[in-house]
């Protein structure tokens, strides 16, 4: 498949895929540039898309052309979630610049996180017009396998919100849907877009599985952290918003008395400030780290089963950074 | 493209695409159930899937079994934009029945309008599986482009919201978006699935174009139709939302005072009741219909350049249908 594609580093590459997500948001018909120049400002660290182009490299760490195209469609395909997300869960912010749904409200939000699908499948298409693919039409149907997985981990856990009683599995099945499954793609659509066939890249979309796992579990971590006299970040934000994660989970096993103390019908700021507190002394965050650290050997032990030694060592470096991130 | 592709009749082939929604929508994993079930539950007339099974037929009324899931994957999308517009337009109802977002909230609603399009990617993705088609990307390509219109012709008419100054040639680019795009590729998409050439099905899509603006055209009209003592159905529904359509834009062009009586900081309910009856009083329903008319015989003149003496037959009914409904 890989033929006639042209082949550039993986670095060119990674840089490339953001020029690709600008321009598709460029592109856009003038009713929708306010809305679109808003999320090309707050481009995010591209995590998927350079997991993506780095799953297609070679030996010598060329990564393939199309890698690209593709990487960027997954990149605007977790845009357009994170878009309607925010509308979810009401959240004014999103990487440090007010949300879509807030600048613009919610209808405007919807119909953009629509139109960003559609970027995404127009993208794919463009990805394989140069090549007569067969696997294009997997393609298509594991995106839109995707997008429902995505879906359903946030129905799941709308369903679950402000539910004190989630319980370690059913949290597993939320950020699976929500997260794992689109890092999944990333890696097993960036593998097969160099020769891999079908088992290879499957391996490769496992080790993507878990570092999606990680990267919430991180996340779900880094938001107890911090000060409570800091403005920017708001700790415990996601339970202030009803959303379970293990650190509670953790505690709340511990100390049962904690779901009581939010499942008044009225919960104060102050109940959350101490059950914050109380979540972190009980080593919540810590447990929930050992946790990531277990996903993190799941992760390594496959990686170090690839012939590749460059994408070995790349990946390595990507899996140290996704589990000791402050941020 | 048709070579290996099995044929059944027009009517089985219309039938057949309401089976393929209820099956799609019941395959849906537990936790969307009752959201699908609903859906499934006010399954409307399949407008668009009749025209896509339809402009697949040959010269014996025998409609291609690929038209069939294309149908399916066009309601789908269909619907996916009506969960999403019951969001933006705040309505309590769909097709007599509660709105998905008022029986069960617009975060859910967000998602399972998500997850219709991605049942609908998976159904064109099935429709092509059995057979290798170049055609494949370029449907694709085609769908992403259009759900691209709806979303543009949604967030325009929400961008003129309570506009009374909205004009003709805007109103009609809302419409070419939000309605006429959908229906256009109803007609291209049914007639490429069978062995027609690309520059004959654009025929087909230019048809389905104008069959959208009319069908658009007299649902504004019915709008303003009926008593106002009727409970189940609030006439001037648009108006009040806020959506400005041609009865309107006719009647304010003899009458401009009628956009001071509603643009009032707060226009009561008594200002809606009064500009209703002055916009039918000023023959704001009567122009639309006329309007309407016009089209309807551009319509009819692309319908007689056909080959295809059925679907000349049919398509024409068809077109009456849209053009007498009274409801």
């Amino acid at each position: 498949m890989n033929n006639d594609g042209n082949k550039i580093s993986y670095e060119t590459a990674a840089e490339a895929v953001r020029g690709k997500i600008a321009e598709a948001l460029a592109q856009t018909p003038k009713i929708l540039s306010s809305m679109m120049d808003s999320l090309a400002m707050s481009q995010g660290k591209n995590i998927r898309g350079s997991l993506t182009v780095l799953s297609s490299c070679d030996a010598d760490g060329m990564a393939e052309d199309t890698a690209v195209k593709i990487a960027a469609a997954i990149e605007l395909l977790h845009l357009a979630s994170l878009v309607h997300d925010d509308i979810i869960d009401d959240s004014d912010t999103r990487r440090g610049l007010p949300s879509l749904q807030s600048k613009f409200g919610k209808k405007n939000a919807v119909m953009a996180g629509d139109y960003l699908f559609c970027l995404c499948f127009s993208l794919i298409s463009e990805a394989y017009s140069s090549r007569a693919s067969s696997d294009y039409i997997d393609k298509i149907s594991d995106f839109s396998k995707v997008i429902g997985l995505l879906c359903l981990g946030e129905i799941r856990q709308n369903e679950h919100n402000f539910d004190f009683d989630l319980d370690l599995k059913n949290y597993l099945r939320i950020i699976g849907g929500k997260t794992a499954s689109l890092f999944a793609l990333s890696m097993y659509t960036g593998a097969r877009s160099s020769d891999m066939p079908h088992d290879k890249a499957k391996i490769y979309g496992r080790i993507g599985g878990y570092f999606g796992i990680i990267f919430q579990l991180i996340d779900d971590c880094l938001d107890y952290d911090g000060e409570f006299s800091t403005v920017e970040k708001p700790i415990g934000k996601d339970l202030r918003e009803g959303i379970i994660t293990l650190p509670f989970i953790y505690a709340a096993r511990k100390e049962p008395a904690l779901k009581k103390l939010l499942s008044a019908s009225l919960p104060q700021e102050d109940s959350f400030d101490t059950a914050i507190l109380k979540i972190r002394e009980l080593g919540g965050v810590a447990h929930t780290k050992v946790l990531a650290g277990k996903y993190r050997a799941k992760a390594m032990k496959l990686i170090m089963t690839l012939e590749n030694d460059y994408k070995k060592k790349e990946l390595t470096s990507m899996l140290d950074r996704i589990y000791d991130r402050q941020k």
